[in-house]
């Protein structure tokens, strides 16, 4: 048999299990898979550096499903080339509760899978900050790191704008590693790309930095070569595929029928005819498991000699290596973030927390070289460039700060990338009102449970002149909704620090700190003897005597609360402030801890310049809220928080009111 | 003295006037106003087609400033070309609590502002929905429309994923009167653009199907030659203008110090000198005044001649395209709706509210012309391409229904676009998971107090088997997080009609409708006289005597509740179920029928396939939720739904336990 028919053979085994799982399902996407064979075949048996029998390995090549609704090409390619985990019987529950093959691939549920995809751009995102990762890494550790991403998308992920701003970031950074397999099948859910789609995808990606070519996506040397000659190039490439959706089946091929629903019986068995697929189904004959299974192995041979190269390191270099990888902090880390607060104790700082979060980031960056910052074009006003910060650039990946430009999606779905890579500690930038722009990397990073930190700044009305555009209100609440992310909005100094040490030490939970843009005091002012931010809520200031008024607040609206409160106490009425800097970690807390910071007094107010919602978990929906219930206005920020009535002022006259009702 | 010479005295003026209100502001951005002063001088002058005393006229040339920061652009224009409301007063008073004059344009809040800029890739966006806006319209009505958009845009609009999204829209659907006018001044807030950027702009057009050309924008001759050659083309054409950012400025100009920052008073003596400008602030010179003003005048000509087409038009058509304008129901809509509630009462339907939707829908736009519907390439899972609608297509604008796409983003900010052009009732459509693309024009939407709906189907973890990536989870709660939006989940085929008919006569509110991908029963079974959906939250089923529980739900959820209600009440536990179909329309009541729709049950349980944030304020922190609190699993609907406890039995012995303990 040639090699081109043992191809065409491996590559059909793919199309058969992914029909037959969909099938099996009756659910599913069947189309891209069976287009895309040939080309995956190709790269998991000629190109791609990999040994299935360690999909750990730091320096193998990546591979992204960019579209991951064809989740049954990875999922056939991680059972053909011997995946333990991935067995036939995994492939038959294909889609169902428990499974190891869920509708999309998804990072931490299935071995092998680098990045959990579906919607639409986020593969490439993550892929640009895998490139860039090893662009990071290889410059660090020039001996070990030397490896290629390859991201396998459809028509979908390049009409997604995110696609612009990753492809922008990878050609101004010249990812040359970097290699994009473009399904170019014409098709989508509606019908023909035709209907809605008239780029030049090859145009568009020369214009933006990329080599970018055409190939039969069905032509196995072809599309070889064509990948091939992308080895040695100093721009990222494009390879544009021009496959059939759903090749194989007799009807359904080339059109929107193959897209996502199951083929049908019939079609089936005139797919399995016209490839010549007499097996049934996941059956997979022995040779062509068995090529599969080599070419699985391939990469062990490079792999051992990469083992050589490693072990010849310095061992204090692989030991720090190796913390890296697993994500843990140098035992420096504590003693340093230590020292720094005990300066604050002693010195306490007015300061805006962004302030102080660039402050304490100085401290953060200095015991963790693997922390890479960065900004959406906000650099001066996020405050993310420390001093110990070398930026990063096209000729130079030897740094720590990225010029994302003014892509927040981008910068965010970038970062995922660089944490999923390994070794690597991503920080992202931008305005809190801007995290809108980054909602799905958000998700995808709190649903892989990876460390990622992103630094809000600007995080309410104190944003002041620039006006409701720019004045967060609902993003501090629609961010709390997000399960399994950590939303800090510090108060001062101290709890941004503490805020930072709790956001690095998050292994599996990414974290966001919402910083203010104006000053505020300093409220810590003694040592606590523990990291009183990672319980979410504490009393900051306790009542004197048995509390009548209960006041919460976050952030900025904290030392407001500390101003009210001296104003009640001396009109009679205890007042104690419990500081919520997380809500997220505040949920966490045991019940009796819950209920011993909500505390019992007949008046309860929370005071946050946002929405109420969230806020009733803690004061209950009789509470009384003094925040925001519209959007902004433009103006100097003091004046913007009187027209909104967020001041002391307020908050007293409410709590007299409410005490006088209970009363 | 020469037209070039007036031409760029008219420029200082705008020059001068932005630096000095920046100046006195003490924030702002002047850079972009002084840099592309020469470019709008030419545009305002020369170009545009208005009546600066009829800033309503429909059949006005569009001006979007997507560069919204560089405001005092557009509100130096507005003032030198004799807006009444803009004085020299409200430049003075520019960024000031409760003035004309906010740091972002924002429309409703001053007149003649067509959309409200900031977040950068919005005007973009808008621009094209206001140019397909006026291509459906001038297929309908071609003796009275026939007008062009204009966006001004900076980097960081085109950097914006966005901008893809709306680019490859218009390229495609061949946007003719498009004219996209590029600030490339090279300078972002980081600094020089080369830091991030190596986009070719220009090529990046073509290969999106545009005419793209560069001029120098300082060469008041060459803009204009280059803006009128764009006329009679058959594609949209982008103008790189190439700038200095804060051009006159002695030593900012050409640097970031110019973009948003006030230049100070020395720099600012400086470019009075450089410019030749030697009034004093806020002064501009009578023969300047005079020349911007019949500038402003110019198009009062053509108005007067459209008048006269206007008039000549059938009195029926005038009338219905006054009420289109006037965003006002025909009175044709309220019966034809009853009529559909009527056969629903009749024979009640079990159906996908996606389906119920598409239902409603068909009524809607068969009373409605003006409604044109969409989606991004999600068409036949949304729903929202009815019977009675006809594909737009670029060689046919005759039609009602757009194939956005995989552009989410995009397409929602096309139809803001196409809400604020006015004579259009746009509706777009994907998977409410995917509204986290959205988000940042679903917020300007709200902030615009505009008329938009968008149909998000797919609405939970009933999705099934396409798993977390594709099942929201926290997407409702974010959505209700926004301010003046209404987010509508109905439990049925009645519902759903209600939420149509609440959506179309919110004029000054967009609206969602969340629907379910899989079957629910009509619960709704006689007429109720009123539309029950309108007041946020009604009881659906009453207890059989005293309540000793409330159950509260929404959506799919519903009749989960009314199983659940049904076992609770065979035990003796008399149950009550409210429907809460829109928690902002809910918030609106009065609170006397809010306390009697919560009612005095002790046992309160929120029901919802979501997380919990949001329903404390109906239920109290105290109260009981089933529901999510994590991201959902891929499989079959049902066993997902059994995977995570949301079950009736569920509900009902929370009921029973949350009923002990209370006795």
């Amino acid at each position: 048999m040639t090699d081109a028919m043992t191809t065409r053979r491996m590559a059909n085994a793919i199309r058969a299990l992914s029909m037959d799982a969909v099938e099996k399902a009756q659910s599913g996407h069947p189309g891209m898979p069976m287009g895309m064979a040939d080309v995956a075949t190709v790269l998991f048996t000629k190109i791609l550096k990999y040994d299935a029998t360690d999909p750990h390995w730091i320096d193998r090549d990546r591979f992204i499903l960019s579209a991951g609704h064809g989740s049954m090409l990875l999922y056939s390619i991680l059972h053909l080339t011997g995946s333990k985990e991935m067995t036939i019987d995994q492939l038959k529950r294909f889609r169902q509760v428990g499974s190891k093959t869920p509708g999309h691939p998804e990072r931490g549920h299935t071995e092998s899978i680098e990045t959990t995809t579906g919607p639409l751009g986020a593969g490439i995102s993550n892929s640009v900050g895998l490139a860039l990762a090893e662009r990071i890494l290889a410059a660090e550790y020039p001996t070990i790191i030397d490896h290629r991403t390859f991201a396998l998308c459809s028509d979908g992920d390049l009409m997604e704008g995110i696609s612009q701003e990753a492809i922008a970031i990878a050609g101004h950074y010249k990812l040359n590693k970097l290699v994009f397999l473009y399904d170019d099948n014409g098709i989508s859910i509606d019908g023909h790309t035709t209907l809605s789609d008239s780029v030049d995808q090859v145009a568009r990606f020369k214009a933006c930095g990329w080599n970018a070519v055409h190939v039969d996506g069905h032509d196995a040397d072809a599309v070889e070569a064509a990948i091939k000659a992308t080895e040695g190039s100093d721009k990222p490439t494009l390879i544009a595929c021009k496959t059939t959706i759903g090749f194989g089946a007799p009807k359904k091929a080339g059109t929107e029928k193959a897209h996502g629903s199951p083929l049908g019986a019939e079609e089936i068995e005139g797919a399995r005819k016209a490839l010549g697929w007499e097996y049934p189904p996941f059956v997979i004959p022995d040779d062509i498991k068995h090529a599969w299974e080599e070419a699985g192995a391939r990469g062990s041979g490079r792999r051992k000699e990469w083992e050589t190269r490693y072990a010849a390191l310095d061992a204090a270099v692989r030991e720090d290596f190796e913390r890296r990888l697993k994500g843990e902090l140098p035992t420096s880390f504590a003693p340093a973030m230590a020292a720094y607060k005990a300066k604050l104790y002693a010195e306490p700082k007015e300061m805006a927390t962004r302030k102080a979060g660039e402050a304490a980031l100085t401290v953060v960056k200095g015991e963790l070289p693997e922390l890479v910052s960065g900004s959406a074009d906000l650099t001066p006003s996020n405050n993310t460039l420390t001093k110990n910060m070398k930026v990063i650039t096209p000729d130079d990946y030897a740094g720590s700060f990225m010029h994302w430009g003014i892509r927040e999606h981008g910068m965010c779905g970038a970062i995922n990338g660089m944490a999923i890579h390994g070794g690597i500690l991503p920080v992202g930038s931008t305005f809190l009102v801007f995290s809108d722009y980054c909602r799905p990397p958000l998700r995808l990073a709190a649903l892989m449970k990876i460390r990622v930190i992103q630094v809000f700044t600007h995080d309410s009305i104190g944003v002041g002149e620039d006006g409701p555009t720019h004045q967060p209100v609902e993003q501090i609440a629609a961010l709390r909704a997000i399960p399994n992310l950590n939303v800090f909005r510090p108060c001062d100094t101290i709890e941004t620090a503490e805020a930072w040490e709790v956001a690095v030490a998050s292994l599996k939970r990414p974290s966001i700190l919402a910083l203010t843009r104006q000053n505020l005091p300093q409220l810590r002012l003694k040592d606590a003897g523990e990291n009183l931010t990672a319980k979410g809520a504490y009393e900051i200031a306790p009542a004197e005597g048995v509390a009548a008024v209960s006041l919460f607040a976050s952030g900025s609206e904290v030392s407001l609360a500390v101003e009210a409160k001296k104003a009640l106490d001396a009109a009679g009425l205890p007042t104690r402030v419990v500081s919520v800097p997380c809500f997220d970690l505040f949920a966490d807390q045991p019940g009796s801890y819950r209920a011993e910071v909500i505390g019992t007094a007949p008046v309860k107010i929370a005071v946050e310049a946002a929405i109420r919602m969230g806020w009733d978990s803690i004061i209950g929906s009789d509470g009384g809220f003094v925040g925001m219930s519209s959007f902004g206005e433009s103006g100097p920020y003091k004046e913007v928080y009187e027209t909104f009535g967020i001041t002391p002022d307020t908050v007293v006259k409410l709590a007299h009111s409410m005490h006088a009702s209970a009363a």
